[in-house]
C-alpha cells in the first residue's frame, strides 16, 4: 500500500515519543528511516521500526541519552553511546566534532554501545551539507564470508563518503558485502532464487536457494578486494572505538542484546584544503556526459540515483508492505 | 635473469646519486622500488627506475626536496611536493605529521606536485611499524571508465591501510580498477589475450586484445561499488591537495610533464582509541583458521601473501627482465 510520508513520519514520531524518546529525538529517528523509506532502500526504512521499538521497551535502547563523549585528543573524540538511538549518538557526535574542525581541520569520532545508524548516506549528506567531508563506517553481526572462506566472519561493513560540490554533492553508501541480507531476505519472502555467487549455505556450498543462504554467508562485494576492503573497516572501527569483532557481535538484529557494534564517523573541513568545489562540478558532470555503455543510460555519480527515487516517492507515496502498516497502526492504538 | 636485491639496490642508489639525489633520499626511493620487486609487484619497481631517471634529467623530478608543508590546522598539513621525490615526499609528510599526533591523535598530509609515490602498502606498513593506523591514497592519468562508461575518466585510485596487530599487521593495499595497467602491458608483451571484462577499447567496445585495451580504459573493480570507492578517492584527493582530475592529470607515465597528480595519508594514533591491537590479532588468528573455500588454500589476511612472497625472493633473487638490467647497467656504466 502507498502511504504519504508526513502520516507516517507523524506515526513514528509517535511510537517513539510513547517510549519515552524526546520530540527532536523522535523526530531524527524518524527522520532517518523515512529517509531511507524515500530513496528505496526500505531494508533500513520502517522494517527496521518494531524491532527498535522492543529494544526501547525491553532496557536495550536509551530513549534519551545523546552519548558520552570525550575528548581523548584534540581531534580524537571517543563516545560512548550508553545505548543510545543510532543516529542521535552520531549526529550529536557530529555537532560537537564540528567546534573542533576548525582547530584541528579534521576530527574523528569512535562510537560503541550506540544502537543500529541506520543507512549511513543520511550523515555522509548531512556533512556535505555543513560544507564538510564526511566519511562513515559501521560494523555488524557476522554475515560476510572472506574470499577464499565460507564462513560468516565478516559484518556487512558498510562506508558512506559525502563530498561537497557546487550543486548536488557526491554522496556514496556502499555495503562490502556483494548485497544487503534484506535484499536476500526479500528473495526468500518472494520465493526467488538468488544469483550465483551471492551466498553460500551453513556448510559453505554455493547456493541459490535464499532460506539457505540466510543460515550460510554473503560473499563480499569485488571478490579479494572487497574482502579486504570490508575488512580493513572492520578493524578499524574495533581499533579505534573498541567494539566487538563481528564474530562476536549482536544486537542490530534483535531484541535481546546489547548493540556492541562499533561506528566510525570522520570530519574533514575542505577549506582547509587546496581544492575546489567547482573544479570537483565540473569533473562530476564530465562524468556524466561521458559516452555510456548503454545508450539510453547515462553514466551516474553515487547520489544521483538516491535523489532522483526521493523525489519521485515524495510524490506517488512510500510503498509498505500492508503487515508492517497494520503492525504499526496497532502499536499507536494500544 | 635472477639477481640479488643487493645488487640492485646499490645499482639503484648510484644511478639516483649520479643525478644529484642525496644518499639517504636515494636509498630510500631503491628501497620502495626494491620492496615492490620483492613482493612480486614488479609494475611498481625497477621497471620504474628508467622513466624516473629521465625525468630527473629532464628537471620534471627535484632531486633535494622534502617537500614544502604547511600546517594550515592543527591537524591539516598541505604540502607543496616541489616536483620531489614521490616517497622522499611522503616519508617526510609522515615524519612531520606524527609531531602533531601526540596533540590530535589524527593528522592529514594533502600532497600535490610530487613524482609518484609507488606502491602503497610500503607507506601504510610503515605506519603500522611505528604503532599507528595509516591511510594513503594516489590519483594518477584517466586509466579507468565508469560503471556503465566506457571512457578513461577515472585514475587507478589505489588506496592502502596498515593497521598494527599483534604480530604482523594488517596490510590492505588495492587499486580501484579491476587490474593494473602494467598487467595489461604483460599480456600485451607476452602476446596473450586479456580476460573478458578487464577493459574496453577505444570506440568502448569489450576488448580481450590486450594493445586494444591499452588505448581504451579499464574497467573499475566489483562493478558500481568499485567505481564509486574510485570516484571518492578521485574527489577525496582533489578536494585536499588541491591535484588536477584524471583527464587532466600527466606525469606519472611519461617524461615530459610535471606530476600533478595528487596524494593523501591519513595517520591516527591508535593509543587514542579503546581498541586492543590484541584482540586484532586474535580476530585475524580466527580468520585464517575459518572454514576455506578450497581446503588446500586457508584464507588469507591482505599483506600475508606479500610478507611471503617478500621472504621467497629475498632468498631466492629478483627476477628482472634482461633488457632491463642491461638498460640500467648501461646507465651506470656512462
Amino acid at each position: 500500500m502507498k502511504l504519504p510520508p508526513t502520516r507516517l513520519r507523524n506515526l513514528t514520531v509517535a511510537l517513539l515519543e510513547k517510549r519515552g524518546v524526546p520530540a527532536d529525538s523522535a523526530r531524527l529517528q524518524a527522520d532517518l528511516l523515512l529517509e531511507a523509506e524515500l530513496r528505496g532502500l526500505p531494508s533500513h526504512g520502517l522494517q527496521r521500526l518494531p524491532l527498535l521499538l522492543s529494544r526501547l521497551d525491553n532496557g536495550l535502547a536509551n530513549p534519551t541519552t545523546r552519548g558520552n563523549g570525550t575528548w581523548q585528543r584534540d581531534a580524537f573524540l571517543s563516545i560512548d553511546g550508553e545505548r543510545g538511538l543510532g543516529p542521535v549518538v552520531v549526529m550529536n557526535a557530529m555537532r560537537v566534532m564540528q567546534s573542533a574542525l576548525k582547530e584541528t581541520g579534521l576530527a574523528v569520532a569512535a562510537i560503541r554501545n550506540a544502537n543500529h545508524i541506520g543507512m549511513l548516506a543520511y550523515y555522509a549528506e548531512a556533512a556535505a551539507s555543513d560544507g564538510l567531508i564526511g566519511i562513515v563506517m559501521s560494523t555488524s553481526e557476522a554475515l560476510v564470508h572472506p574470499f577464499g572462506g565460507t564462513q560468516a566472519m565478516l559484518g556487512t561493513n558498510p562506508v558512506a563518503v559525502g563530498i561537497p560540490a557546487d550543486g548536488d554533492p557526491f554522496v556514496l553508501d556502499l555495503a562490502t558485502s556483494v548485497v544487503s541480507m534484506g535484499k536476500i531476505n526479500s528473495h526468500a519472502m518472494r520465493g526467488l532464487p538468488i544469483p550465483p555467487g551471492w551466498a553460500v549455505d551453513r556448510d559453505g556450498r554455493p547456493t541459490t536457494d535464499p532460506h539457505a543462504a540466510k543460515a550460510g554467508a554473503i560473499a563480499p562485494f569485488g571478490d579479494a578486494k572487497g574482502y579486504g576492503l570490508g575488512l580493513a573497516i572492520e578493524l578499524l572501527v574495533a581499533a579505534l572505538a573498541g567494539s566487538d569483532l563481528a564474530p562476536d557481535v549482536h544486537g542490530t538484529l534483535d531484541d535481546i542484546h546489547p548493540a556492541n557494534k562499533g561506528d566510525l564517523v570522520i570530519l574533514i573541513d575542505p577549506s582547509a584544503g587546496s581544492g575546489s568545489t567547482a573544479a570537483l562540478a565540473a569533473y562530476l558532470g564530465r562524468l556524466r556526459l561521458s559516452r555510456p555503455l548503454d545508450p539510453t543510460q547515462p553514466v551516474a555519480i553515487p547520489g544521483d540515483g538516491a535523489r532522483a527515487r526521493r523525489a519521485a516517492t515524495a510524490k506517488t507515496g512510500i510503498e509498505l508492505p500492508q503487515p508492517l502498516f497494520e503492525h504499526l497502526t496497532a502499536l499507536e492504538a494500544a
